[in-house]
């Protein structure tokens, strides 16, 4: 009943749901773009659009902070929630920027498998971030955020592996290993972020708890 | 009148006015090191000065937090602003040291590019903390922000145009493209840094919102 | 007297002294690894173990945050302690495995000088955090807190001399620059967490002030 007197409070959360969506949407988009191996500009414009549309939505959030009075939660975890959620976002069209300015086209099969675990864990943060509506079912956010960490763990192995195969197999070319290894670094530091999306929420139940 | 009797709360804003000083004299001096393409012990020494100066300052702040009663914003804000004030200044000496120790001497056009927008960058976190001290004018700080967050974007873009063209030019001397990708990388480490004092900054005026 | 009647609060301090002594386990580790040079499967579980032990610990933290009214200090200070205590023992795991993933075996002795430097700073670290037990002597906490910050400074110093002479030395092999200097990075990383730590410290005993 309350609920209904406090739009905008409510209001936090639909700004979240967007915001987390743009997140899948550069995910999906990202292992999209690996699978086919090709960029061109139409495909960086497309990126950059999304980027946009993730930017304007954070600084959405951040704007309406300043105009509301009751918040659903600490001011100071929404605005770390919507900084860290646009970082996700900028990460993927930093690495797709990357990936054309360092002219590394071509199937890479290391790629594929980073982008499958990155989609994997920004579902898992669109879970944990679209939970927190309803702090009664934390149990359920929470489990998201232990996906989150599995997957990070699991990246950070990927990421090993990779670069020890990259040190071998490209050690007579050591420019495309400086420019590959980048590569996987960013995409391991997505995993990060998501992590780092995850850390903001468990603290935010915390608080509430 | 009150503000009168709170000497010490003011005393704050004095500190930090004298910490992004020394952070905008390191901008200006590095900006000054690379237009010259040299470096020697003076200029090293010149630079460990200004570093020292502003250590100093910052461990002022967080003794004077000790024995303060009235704090203006947050006790831990304070505490990550004189944090991140100091990082600044702290990435520029390194850089500047690490120019040195990797013996990477002579004009680097796109040093002096990043230095510009480094100096940029400082002007406006100075512009943003000494506008903290007048909360009702909250929109210029604001703007300043905006601004540091944009030189960011910036900085990004110029650092991977950068590394593409040095991937194509030093790709026989590859120990080179991994010295000159790390300064560029530092470089654009200290616009990030920025982007963190300006979080900060917005940050502590959503919370006097 | 009071205390005795709230075992739960004082049961924070317990866990912490178990984490940091995971923290303090893993450097101990590490040191003995890099002065034999070599390392089997075996020394490459005995570090999965500790990381293992240490990750029980900090998730018992964070449960028993959810289930407990009054804590010592601010439950995200907790939260954060635990977290950064937790990064310590996995960047050691972190750089045991990357040892091993890229076929570094032999005796280098920079990483055996800079096992040396982390072992003294887990101690400051551990030093600081078991310290807050007792908040009325924060004067030996904060002289740990010094002394953290004082090694992260010789790491960064340690880590740019070590890569200049790897940069001259190991210059016909670039893919070795790559992999060594990554590992000296990991290695000055241990000493940035543990500086995090000394700021999460120093930002509850300002707010205790």
């Amino acid at each position: 009943m309350l609920w209904s007197f406090l739009p905008k409070e409510s209001n936090f959360f639909d700004l979240f749901d967007q915001q987390v969506e743009y997140a899948v949407k550069a995910a999906a988009f990202f292992k999209e773009l690996v699978a086919k191996g090709t960029l061109d500009d139409q495909a960086v414009q497309t990126m950059k659009d999304i980027e946009h549309l993730g930017d304007d939505v954070a600084h959405n959030i951040i704007e309406r902070l300043d105009k509301t009075f009751i918040t659903p939660f600490d001011r100071e975890d929404i605005h770390s929630l919507a900084k860290e959620i646009d970082d996700i976002i900028d990460m993927i069209h930093t690495i797709v920027n990357r990936l054309r300015v360092y002219k590394l086209e071509g199937i890479d099969k290391n790629l594929i498998e980073f982008a499958a675990v990155i989609e994997e864990s920004v579902a898992a943060v669109a879970c944990a971030v679209k939970g927190m509506r309803d702090m009664k079912h934390s149990k359920a956010v929470m489990d998201s955020c232990v996906e989150i960490n599995r997957l990070e763990n699991v990246g950070d192995s990927m990421r090993d592996t990779m670069l020890a195969e990259l040190f071998e197999q490209a050690r007579h070319d050591p420019v495309m290993v400086i420019k590959r290894k980048e590569i996987y670094q960013d995409a391991e530091t997505i995993l990060d972020i998501c992590e780092d999306v995850a850390h903001v929420v468990e603290s935010i139940l915390v608080k509430h708890a």
